[in-house]
């Protein structure tokens, strides 16, 4: 039996929320590594928000992924060939495996090894890989939440809005996590030890987030956009800071929602409270990434900072799992089990 | 003959666009210091776009002006009665006098006192004074261009944006300038040494601005909103930074614009490009003003900077000053001398 990689490419730009025809599995031969190269066996695939992004056509931070490519993402992988001097079949690494069985790396290129008597291998692509270190870094960086301040986050049962909170309660502050639907909410807190947890479906959301910060919002962590923004921003006081990862709730926007336009109003809000609204990506920050290992890997070990995680089975399923990530469906950090 | 004091109290909250109506003319008895205070009398009265915001209800970053009351604003003053230690009638200071011939005022609240020696006393109310200092803090401060970045500002003639340009230039910047009319246009490219200045009355302003910065935009000093800013926007470079100190566009809106809504726009574009969008009150980096008296009044000296003014005669026209300064009829620093 020949081995061979199954791989999930992009068959169409999706319009709107993507549907299953816009993604094509296939088989392919398995790829050769070259000279510093390694062949990796990918065992989990990382499912996040930013891949929409990088569905559509057009500028944004990094070039699209072409349509008949295949679908880019993060993996935990096993080296199973190796021309790279320090890795040997076996290893474990942090990769950009992307959606397929097979890859290859150049070995200077991966992110980092991992040990599997350390960390559960699965959090280098939750808590303790992209998404903690997104809200680890624009927290440190941005938010700088003061002990005390008021922290609102969103999607604060996925894997960056749960790192912000429980970090955000180790800096003092007091955390104000958002998230859908009534489980969710509980285990925020339950579980994370959220001091208020909102559902956004309320239909009372607004006065029910007012009601939550009364002393206003000094740090908005926004990686969601839409309702939740329109209501933070009434409350949002002299000198916050908006960290911007992530605007979810537009990722399937086929055109501007309609009026008033809310622009200059977003901007008179700026002046008058003299907020500041700063957009990043993560590996603006990379600097920070050996601290990130280091504080947050021993929050971890320490059950300080916790996580929950969201398995779904099979390469084949990836696609629906992106999907449903971007309805909210997931519960926790989702991840592929490539079987 | 008994002295009185004139004075110019708001009437009526405007609604859109001030008109004459909205202000009233009284004479009252002078006011009479007490200790540590000072009379004085108001020589020039500096008309500023804030104004505006000052006379609408609601929340901003600092109290309305309530119905009834004078017309604040900054003055330059003669001391004519002193119950302070340090002052003595005849001393010049920089005040908030107000809209009127005589304030009384505390000694230790004055800013500061004027050298008739030196800069012409008018400075202190424009480029060596609040607008000056203003371009200058919002450089240093959240613009910080560095040599050969592109800056851009509007109401470039106005004496924030002029002096915004000339402290750009300073640093090393290529500096473009938006100002509405031929005549305010030629001014900034012939007398203040702008690298480009443009109209943006003229219909393809949107293209001559993109011309004008083959490579993008790395500061936007925001001081209009409106229409510059939708062409400025998608030039913004990666890491743009947008200090935001005024959106004179705006201050006569009732409503928001119609649709459709770009608020989630400028997040998505604020994520993608990783801009810092930060409003800012020039009253908020006070602890930088000593250094800016320092190099500033250098720069004036040297004629390193250079400034205009448009002077209002009498009081009594100050309404109109305002009126017309929001419609952009100023040539630069408007003042009004009180007779």
């Amino acid at each position: 039996m020949t081995i061979e990689n199954t791989r999930i490419l992009l068959a169409a730009r999706p319009k709107g929320e993507p549907v299953a025809e816009d993604f094509r599995i296939e088989r392919a031969p398995l790829p050769a590594p070259g000279k510093g190269q390694v062949l990796l066996r990918n065992r989990w695939l990382s499912l996040d928000p930013y891949m929409r992004g990088r569905m559509n056509a057009g500028r944004s931070y990094v070039a699209p992924i072409e349509v008949g490519a295949v679908m880019e993402g993060g993996t935990v992988s096993e080296v199973v060939e190796s021309l790279h001097p320090a890795l040997v079949p076996g290893d474990l690494v942090l990769a950009e495996g992307g959606w397929q069985t097979h890859a290859v790396a150049d070995g200077d290129g991966l992110r980092r090894k991992l040990d599997p008597d350390d960390l559960p291998l699965t959090t280098a692509l939750g808590v303790y890989g992209m998404p903690g270190f997104t809200a680890y870094a624009g927290l440190r960086e941005i938010g700088r939440p003061a002990a005390g301040e008021t922290v609102v986050v969103a999607a604060a049962s996925g894997p960056v809005g749960a790192s912000v909170g429980q970090i955000a309660k180790l800096h003092g502050a007091r955390v104000v996590g958002i998230a859908g639907g009534s489980r969710k909410v509980a285990h925020l807190r339950d579980d994370l030890g959220f001091d208020v947890a909102l559902d956004h479906r309320a239909d009372d959301f607004a006065a029910q987030l007012k009601a939550a910060v009364p002393d206003g919002i000094d740090v908005y962590f926004e990686n969601v956009g839409g309702h939740v923004l329109d209501a933070v921003m009434p409350l949002l006081n002299e000198f916050a800071r908006v960290p911007v990862c992530g605007l979810i709730a537009h990722y399937n926007d086929s055109a501007p929602p309609p009026g008033p336009d809310r622009l200059p109003q977003l901007m008179a809000l700026a002046l008058a409270r003299r907020l500041t609204i700063r957009g990043f990506i993560v590996f603006d920050f990379n600097k920070l990434y050996p601290e990130f290992l280091r504080e947050m890997g021993a929050w971890l070990r320490e059950g300080r900072i916790r996580y929950s995680e969201d398995i779904v089975e099979g390469l084949e399923n990836a696609p629906q799992g992106l999907i449903g990530l971007l309805r909210g469906e997931n519960f926790g950090k989702r991840l592929v089990r490539i079987a």
